[in-house]
């Protein structure tokens, strides 16, 4: 009967009231980034069965802020921009599976739904916070140009509670933007059936990347950073600063258009 | 390796950042309802392949507003109120299935992360809007009662486009609340495969309804409601009022503790 | 030439504009109260020149939250509920002007731009706060009633940061809601010039108070109340907790329709 | 006794409370403009008692988008990005007292508290909306950069009313960045008396301007201007568009340090 379309509900035969169009999805942003060693048991103790930590750096964790924009094709998002841009900030770790080392996002805040829809359909584990990050701008007193001694600060918070502040001090070009997350992403996909204790009715491992990534100059830079826990949300607890690597800032281009599936499991 | 916790992710040993609890989900709230008739072929446009317009009345649509306080078993959400509170508009139809006529939820609306996880879970195809109803309190000028004559506002926007503004005046204690959303619902889970144009990878119709309702007296309203579209979401132009059958108010209680799969389809 | 009108700007020939209507100003809502004595040293601190401390308890403090909806005459606000409702947090002492005791408003934050504005004309200090209080419903698990053991929550952030939390449990009719914020206010209404160092150009101290109360049973409770600082915002360190007296619960309907004049002194 | 501190309430003895820190302030920023003819006398109609049409396109309208960074000297609020970051939206018009033409604010929306707060210091008839701009960025696919044929957009909405939604597109850099915002501003700092009915206690006409300007590459563009009303809010009705004159974009900082009294007039 019906021609029902969108990426995401809701559906309609227009297919235009789904929470977020058809890949690809195309982004324009700001990174600032803390990376940091925790305990690896803390890391490991966030890990899904089958998935381990990484032979190298297995505490290594990098919690990033990102000030995006973002489109679909047609770039229709970026004119009534309260639907193209939003803020994030997330805490990803090494691990390793099957031989191969991967990222992983263990813990993630965005500010808006249809970030929320992006990262339910990649099995980024997405919960609404308030994210705040310094802008670069090229004029005036009130904000940093993009070169040595700029400083930025970057805040987290979610039902009213402070998780994190940070703030770093650009201090000379660097050719990465770190290591943490750098690497294919490895995240789960899982569903529970709607039955009280009815166990996953889907369980998978996916992977995914980017692709034509445009890039700006990556920054290397002195960090601060300070966690904290919340009753409804844990980080300081979880991943707790045990020794500063560094800090980044970078400002990048990147498009997504669809992963590949690692392992289906049987449910 | 690790025993990961939480209904929903992010999962975390502890279970405590999971974006939403463990059912049962209890709720304590204030519904304002307006039933109109909108054309039968709107709603079979709305409807998935396999779901039929209801036999009688195929063109009835509830647009419900809802003021919810929200919690799971102990309450402690109640006490951070951030945690617990939330509004929610939503336009419900009636649909048929294998011979049973259930209620369906096509669109709706949502001002907290958590509302959206759980819809997530049970089918509703949430976004977030910004959404306000008239309370009703005790004493003083600036609040009605719940009697005949009390005056309700409701509102709907989302991405700062105003989609529903609805007006009510109560008229007299009622025996229903309405006949739209008074049926078990019927919904669809899908998820599609990570890979782009890779299909569907789960494809459930799942059916449910609350339990230990505590009900209120419902009372019948007179009703105006003006509906609009923006670039984002669509409520006018797919359900259209024809013909206003009337207002609804009702404080009630309620709690939901899982569903039943009606059909798992191949994938 | 043009007939402005506007009780505050924006001034328009209609006055639609007004960030708010003409008084008289009516209010309906839930004022949930913490009284505790804090050090009189601190009251005397964030009184002004010519102000000085109660003969009585100088050191008493009421935290107040309340939950309002608000219009002016004919209650037009009422309908589009956005432009009604909104919730402040704020902190009482009692202070004495020329033999008269007074209580006074030390802090403030509101969520609505309105509110702001009538502050302003009031003399209450207001910033914009995230602030939120558990609902009494009359229904369900998720709310609690107006009775002996209901618990409920308040809280108060502002730019991201925690300020306070507060718990009370009911625990009987009390005759009073406390006996800080009880007294005519005592306010004041400063201007400076727009002059770089230019001194005031307003100075004024005003009271006033509401008319036409409608009172709810005033509940006594046991309370809890933590207070942090940020670095925007001072209240635990300008307003520390010594000792808790107790908490208060009770929805009250007011109006209010304008002040007197105490002393205006010269600029 | 006390010795308060603070430019404006409320005040403590560290002034580290104050709505808003002693100027200067330090602004850095996007402006997004567009310009059009509406009928003089809707403009006449906004002035106040003493204040004239400008002599020459005296129907001239600016409005002006900004996407702002700011903070007073030192710069802390630049670290915690919740304090120094918002956004605001102006009606712009021309006018004329004492043979002077100035530039003069009609009606302005911001985004936070302490942008609130400067705007009651300087005499702009603030009011809180939700507001978006069109980031540029230097990278990617989801930003224009700032080129010929660059696309951005601008929204404006309060109380859930879309308000204002404007389209450019650059076209060539431009000598100047529009005519009607260029000139010195008049302002009106009106205080009424806490009596009902108690007329003027302070009655100013004000001028000011910036320093220190830092300012980028202004740009031409094509323009087009969608204006609506609200039950709260008048400007389709008060400044409509008779005749789009065109766009312009700049990025630029900005400082402020004070104005000049013009007129103050006996209340």
């Amino acid at each position: 009967m019906a021609d029902l379309a969108g990426f995401l509900p809701p559906l309609t035969p227009s297919g235009r009231s789904a929470l977020v169009p058809s890949p690809p999805w195309h982004y324009s942003g700001d990174l600032l980034t803390v990376e940091y060693r925790t305990d690896p048991d803390g890391v490991a103790a966030l890990l899904p069965e089958g998935v381990d930590l990484a032979p190298e750096e297995p505490g290594a964790v990098a919690l990033i802020w990102a000030d995006w924009q973002s489109c679909s094709d047609g770039g229709e998002e970026l004119l009534d921009p309260a639907r193209s841009q939003y803020k994030e900030a997330f805490a990803v770790v090494r691990c390793s599976h099957a031989g191969v080392t991967y990222s992983r996002c263990a813990l993630i805040w965005v500010t808006t739904d249809f970030a929320i829809g992006r990262g339910l359909h990649q099995g980024y584990p997405k919960k609404l916070g308030s994210i705040h990050m310094t802008r670069p701008m090229p004029h005036g007193k009130a904000a940093p140009r993009v070169e040595a001694g700029a400083r930025f600060g970057a805040t987290l918070a979610a039902y009213d509670h402070r998780l994190a502040s940070a703030r770093i001090t650009l201090t000379h070009p660097s050719e990465t933007n770190g290591f943490v997350n750098a690497l294919p992403m490895l995240h789960n996909r899982q569903v529970r059936a709607i039955e009280r204790d009815g166990g996953l009715v889907l369980d998978e491992l996916v992977t995914m990347g980017g692709y034509d990534p445009d890039l700006g100059q990556s920054w290397a830079a002195d960090a601060e950073l300070e966690l904290a826990d919340s009753p409804w949300d844990e980080l300081a607890s979880v991943l707790p600063v045990r020794e500063i690597l560094g800090g980044f800032y970078r400002q990048v281009g990147v498009s997504w258009n669809g992963g590949t599936t690692v392992e289906r499991r049987p449910v």
